[in-house]
């Protein structure tokens, strides 16, 4: 079904790009019609002119608003080049519209430019949509260029395709004005519903792509929806893989949990934090991050709050690892990084997480919000005999922070600052438990004197037994569960300290 | 900014609960504009319509393919209620419209209903999308009823609210307006997508909504969006969490794995299988499972592939669950298992899982293929002297379903149809190797004759040696490690056999 354009419409907000076209317009004796600024730029490049107003008989009216909405405009779209059809074309002295070609009023970036409510509403195409909807429903007859990021294919038909265009071209081009008109209308949708936060439907629409080379695995197809420029510059390395992207979200996810009163710098490997540390300099928080894993810390992803300097460059250069995040890097650091070509070295420059987050499950999606409670000293509820020194309640603090963001079952042993053993992903908590604590003396740390914090309340008292077992002295958990008592009877007995938060932190 | 309404175009495919709005046009003295089959209902009901054909001066004409888009119609919608246009509705003659009431074609029915291009194509709404987006665009003025679900807010309107509006009302419908425009394209852009997997944007649109009492933890609000009931019968219990939801959407996951040819019985915990087994009966294949960790199975997720007799009931309900999945239930199986009121109890209906998975990452949204890749014996590459029994394949077969659906790191052991250790999210594979021998031992398995599985390459062979020393003679993993010949040389000089098959299955 090979059809030759030989009338057209044009209606565009942006102009650029156009005048490549216009000689082909004349070329190919195609009969224009347009309205205002379109039709002032195509005159002025020789382009004879139909009007839409001599087409309608009605000027634009209500500054606007109403331009093309006529019969004589959409019948001349819609009919299908078919006998009873044409008839009625013929008898209401409709012309046919071979080609359809609007860009229409940027609505999402007069968003991003004003908050003038009155502005923006103005910028909701009504006229712009009909059309473009019109031509593509009618794809097996009409041409449809939807946006002016399409100006380039609409060059090419001209030129290279001497304005012929086949059924599959014209479908393509239909589908292409779906994706365009869906996306404006779920824009406008978003737009509305700041005043309305209403959850009654879920509505994603991102055109910005970046594809991956592969997904978790080499047979899966992944791509990356978004605007990863908007939050990293990228300095050094190799593309970002789909696990790199899954390992840095939940790396600042930590990461915001420590503000830059002290440096802290965290290991992680599959999501997970193998090592983290704060302390007075980076090299030192690197250090003492690396010592609590360095088994687990090879191919891991790094983040620190602070600026990497040199020293702790030349230390880092030392472990074979696939990401480095920092909200800075000194110049004599970078240039030693980058010596490594496929490291990844990213700048942080902004924050763009999501306080609703969203992921595919069973036939349909599961969206919920982000877990940003973050417990201080203020929010414990001392649960034992024994009260918390202001040294011990540090510490909780610290390890609760750490065990928020790793996989549940999760138990976490925190001494100065340093996450010393952690068990994570467990079927059962006794079980994370007694890794925490088997991995901690393998690291060869004195348990003595550090502090134990769980993602969910003890069911049992065998944590907190286990605990005492190797001199943990200190213990924080939600609290919650009907056998707590059993644990805090198990604390006052041996002057152990336990605090209670009341908020469960699981991440699966 | 109270509006009171005083003339109306209505244009509804359905016409079902309207009758319940007429007596109020004809009440408030409402100017009614309206077309084909909506004016004929109206009149039937003693309403006087002005026919929208009179108003335009045009017939509906290609078959309905234009009837409304004029701008005596569109004139009236989008005026601002000010001076100046005001004046250019009474300078054309265009009468003011105050209310739109719109019923889409049912684009979505017809795809369901017909594979007919030609209808569904038929079916795409151009003029009443362009009413109701014009509607909303003027909400300042103008009421937008934009679906038949939305007619008893326009009866609320009609009857409580004496036919005016406040702004904020207004507002809210032009809010529904882009909400059921949005999504009405993004039907329509799936369809034509159907020919072309155009993966340049994302875009999900899902109206069903089913709010959840919270998410992964109670401080966090959640929603699930589709529909569960095409996927599930729910035979007893409570209602279905967040975390319920993640625990069986794994759980459906990996039993897909498993045909009916054998009975095969799973136990999970947050995503991780704890037991699973196969067995000739299902009683056996539940007691198998859970001997792999009767601990961990406390609260767990129970799945079946086939139907749950009473004898096995009767073991179930000895154990604290929180659902069990089934093909199907005996009516003596389900009475007993009902007893217990809170227990969730599902019958699969359906298979309704996506090829395509998302979800929310760093600012935007990251999209994979499903792992849908399965290995079998054909699959194998034994690159040790020794090569495998068949019996030996079929173990490693069933090894490597399960570390497939575990959190990496993983390492499985199993023997005889039955995983008898797993250590799962591991930040190091050889701490899941020992954490997996570890379990195993404690729950009482001889160790002599299993099988060992990875979900990734060995880096070093450390987790071989481990295999090794507890008798473990018979391992598959993906291969591909620069490391691999250690790992394969050991295995030679201690007569064990190692298979490879070429695909990981990194699952985070």
């Amino acid at each position: 079904m090979i059809k030759k354009i030989s009338s057209a419409l044009i209606s565009v907000y942006h102009k650029d790009g156009l005048d490549k076209i216009i000689p082909y317009l004349k070329e190919h004796g195609i009969a224009v019609y347009s309205t205002g600024g379109t039709q002032v730029l195509l005159e002025r490049h020789g382009v004879e002119v139909h009007a839409v107003e001599g087409l309608t008989g009605y000027p634009s009216i209500l500054d606007g608003r109403v331009k093309t909405l006529h019969p004589k405009v959409f019948g001349g779209i819609l009919a299908r080049r078919e006998e009873n059809h044409l008839n009625q074309l013929e008898q209401y002295e409709i012309p046919e519209i071979d080609l359809v070609v609007v860009d229409l009023y940027p609505f999402e970036d007069t968003v991003a430019e004003t908050m003038d409510e009155g502005k923006i509403i103005e910028k909701i195409d009504i006229g712009g949509i009909s059309l473009i909807r019109a031509a593509a429903k009618n794809f097996r007859d009409v041409v449809t260029i939807a946006s002016k990021g399409q100006y380039e294919d609409l060059y090419r038909i001209l030129s290279e395709g001497d304005a012929e265009t086949d059924l599959e071209q014209r479908k393509r081009l239909a589908l292409q004005a779906f994706r365009i008109s869906s996306h404006y209308d779920t824009a406008i949708f978003n737009y509305f519903n700041r005043d309305f936060d209403d959850r009654s439907s879920l509505k994603v629409s991102e055109m910005r792509r970046q594809e991956l080379r592969y997904g978790e695995n080499p047979h899966q197809a992944a791509s990356f929806y978004g605007d990863l420029s908007a939050e990293f510059e990228k300095l050094n390395g190799k593309d970002l893989s789909y696990n790199n992207l899954v390992d840095i979200d939940s790396a600042i996810d930590l990461m915001r949990e420590f503000d830059g009163s002290k440096k802290t710098f965290a290991i992680l490997k599959h999501t997970n934090s193998c090592g983290i540390a704060s302390r007075d300099s980076v090299l030192e928080a690197f250090n003492a991050a690396l010592a609590g894993d360095p088994v687990s810390a090879f191919g891991g992803i790094l983040i620190s709050n602070a600026p990497i300097d040199l020293p702790t460059a030349t230390e880092i250069n030392k472990l074979f690892y696939e990401v480095l995040i920092a909200p800075d890097f000194e110049p004599s650091a970078l240039e030693l990084l980058a010596k490594k070509k496929r490291r990844i070295l990213l700048r942080r420059i902004a924050d763009k997480s999501q306080h609703m987050k969203i992921k595919s499950l069973l036939g349909g999606v599961i969206a919920q919000e982000s877990d940003l409670k973050t417990e201080g000293k203020e929010d414990f509820v001392t649960v034992t005999k024994r009260k918390p020194t202001e040294e011990e309640k540090d510490q909780l603090v610290f390890a609760n922070k750490v065990v928020k963001h790793l996989k549940s079952n999760v138990i976490v042993l925190v001494k100065d600052d340093q996450l010393i053993g952690m068990g994570c992903g467990q079927t059962s908590r006794v079980d994370a438990c007694k890794q925490a604590i088997d991995k901690a003396r393998r690291m060869g740390f004195d348990l003595e004197g550090a502090v134990m914090a769980s993602d969910a309340f003890f069911p049992f008292p065998d944590c907190v037994e286990l605990a005492h077992d190797v001199k943990v002295q200190c213990v924080i958990q939600p609290g919650g569960s009907i056998n707590d008592k059993l644990s805090i009877a198990y604390c006052d007995d041996h002057q152990m300290v336990m605090v209670t938060t009341g908020i469960r932190h699981f991440k699966h």
